[in-house]
C-alpha cells in the first residue's frame, strides 16, 4: 500500500474509532439506556452490535471495495485476505464492559493482501488510543512509544496470561507451565486480549499468552506490537493465519525463543 | 473515636496523601531523577522510602500520641492496636511500579483500640481516592460508592487472584481451586493488593483472594471495603489479626461463604 493511501486510510480509520468510542460512552452514561438494558448482557449486545453497524456501515459508503471481518455479524465470509481488509472487533473485552464498565477496547485492524497496514486499539472508557501504521512506529495517543527493552531476561519479566494455563488444557502440560510461573517475575490478567497487545507494546508487559483468539482480537495488536518490534506467533512458535483462530504468544523477541522451546515445546500435549 | 476527631484526622490524613502522591508523580517525570536512578530498583526503593519519612515525619510533628505500622522501616514495634494506630504502605505494587510505572497506591488505615475509623487507598498515577470514614460510606473521589450487589453469585463473579493459587502451595489442593476457576466466570490479576481491594469496593471484582498479606497492605482496604457491605477475613473464614501476616479473602458477603466452605475448607491442607 502506497505511503500517501496508508495515511489516509488510517485518518479516516482514526476519527471512526475515536466517534464510535464517543458513542459508547455516551450510552454507558445515559440513564435512559442503563434503565431500559436492565441486564447488563443486553447492554454489551446492543453496543457491540451498534459500534459494529456504525463501523461497518462507513466503511461500505466510503470504501466500497474494501472488505470486513468481524465479530457480530455485520461483516464477509472470507478465505483470502486480498485486497484490503478490516477486521474489528466492537467491543473487546466483554466480561470487563459488563463488570467493570471499563478496561474494554475497540480493536481494528487494516490489511492489505495480507500485509498489516494499520493497527488501532481505543481503550473507551480510558479515552486511550494505541495505533501505528506500517513501518512509522506505534504511539499512545500522540506519544510515540519506545523500542522493546533489549536487556529484558524472562526472569525479569512480567507475563499477562490467565488461569486456563494452570488448569490440564489441550495445549501443553499444567507442570511446564508451573515452571514458568516460577521462573517469571509475575503474572497478570487483564481480561481484553487487544489491551493486552497495546501493554506488550507500550512495555508494561513483556508479554502475553493465550489459547485461542479469533482474528478481530488480534489483528491490530500484531501491527502495533511489530512497530515497537515485538513479535507475534501462535505458542508454539509458528506462523499465524490471520484468518483462522489461532493460540498466541506475543512478546519481546528477548524473551520470546525461552517461552517457546523451554515451556510450551517441552510440555506440548 | 468522636465523629469530630475522626472528620479532622480524615482532612488531615487526605491532605498529606495527596501531597505524597503529587510528590511521586513528579520525581517519576523528573528526567534527573530517573537518569540517577537508572535502575528501576533504585528508584522504587527512593520513592518507598521518601513517601514514608514524609508521612511518618507528619504524623509524628502533628500527631506525637499516635502510633505508626509501616514497611519501609520508619514505623514502630507494636504489640497492640491500643491508642491511635496508623498502618501505611507508601507503595503498594511495587513490581507495577517498576514495570508499569503507573497501577500502585499508597495506602493508609487508621485504627482506634482496634477499631478501623479511616481508611485511604490512591492511585497515584490515576490520581483516584478510594477512601471510608467508619459509618459515613465509601468514596471513589467525590462519589459515594454503591453498597455491593444482592444478588451476586459466584457462578456469575470475577475473582481477582493470582497464579500461585494453582500452583501447589501449603494452604489449599490445587484441585479445588481449578474447580474454583472453573465456576467463576472470570479471574483478574492486578497486582496491588490496596487496589484489589478498592476494585471489590468499587464492584469491579466481586473478591479478592490471596495467600499472604502484611498489616499495611490490607488496614485501608478492610475499612473502605466494610462500608459497602464487603466482609474480610483470612482465606479459612476466620477473624484478621491486623498486626500480624494474614491470609486474606475480601468479596460480597454473598459469596464469602461458598468459596470457604466449599473451595477452600474442602480443599484445606
Amino acid at each position: 500500500m502506497k505511503a500517501e493511501i496508508r495515511n489516509s486510510l488510517y485518518e479516516q480509520a482514526k476519527e471512526w474509532i475515536l466517534e464510535a468510542g464517543a458513542r459508547i460512552r455516551k450510552q454507558m452514561r445515559d440513564p435512559l439506556v442503563i434503565s431500559i438494558k436492565s441486564n447488563p448482557q443486553d447492554l454489551v449486545t446492543t453496543v457491540d452490535e451498534e459500534t459494529e453497524r456504525f463501523l461497518a456501515g462507513k466503511i461500505r459508503e466510503l470504501y466500497p471495495d474494501h472488505h470486513l471481518i468481524s465479530e457480530e455479524g455485520f461483516g464477509d465470509n472470507l478465505n483470502s485476505m486480498k485486497g484490503t481488509v478490516w477486521l474489528i472487533d466492537p467491543i473487546d473485552g466483554t466480561t470487563n464492559f459488563i463488570h467493570q464498565r471499563r478496561n474494554f477496547a475497540i480493536s481494528a485492524g487494516i490489511y492489505h493482501d495480507g500485509i498489516g497496514e494499520i493497527g488501532l486499539i481505543y481503550d473507551v472508557m480510558g479515552d486511550c488510543l494505541y495505533s501505528a501504521k506500517k513501518g512509522e512506529g506505534a504511539f499512545k495517543n500522540e506519544e510515540r512509544l519506545p523500542q522493546l527493552r533489549e536487556g529484558a531476561m524472562l526472569e525479569r519479566s512480567v507475563l499477562a496470561m490467565n488461569n486456563k494455563w494452570l488448569i490440564p488444557n489441550p495445549v501443553v502440560q499444567v507442570e511446564k507451565m508451573e515452571e514458568l510461573i516460577r521462573t517469571v517475575r509475575a503474572t497478570r490478567t487483564y481480561g481484553s486480549a487487544a489491551l493486552e497487545f497495546a501493554y506488550v507494546a507500550e512495555g508494561i508487559v513483556d508479554g502475553y499468552m493465550t489459547i485461542q483468539l479469533s482474528p478481530w482480537d488480534i489483528a491490530a495488536g500484531i501491527i502495533i506490537v511489530n512497530e515497537v518490534g515485538g513479535v507475534t506467533t501462535n505458542v508454539f512458535g509458528e506462523h499465524v493465519d490471520i484468518l483462522k483462530k489461532n493460540s498466541i504468544l506475543v512478546c519481546n523477541k528477548k524473551i520470546h525463543g525461552r517461552i517457546v522451546n523451554d515451556f510450551i515445546l517441552e510440555g506440548k500435549k
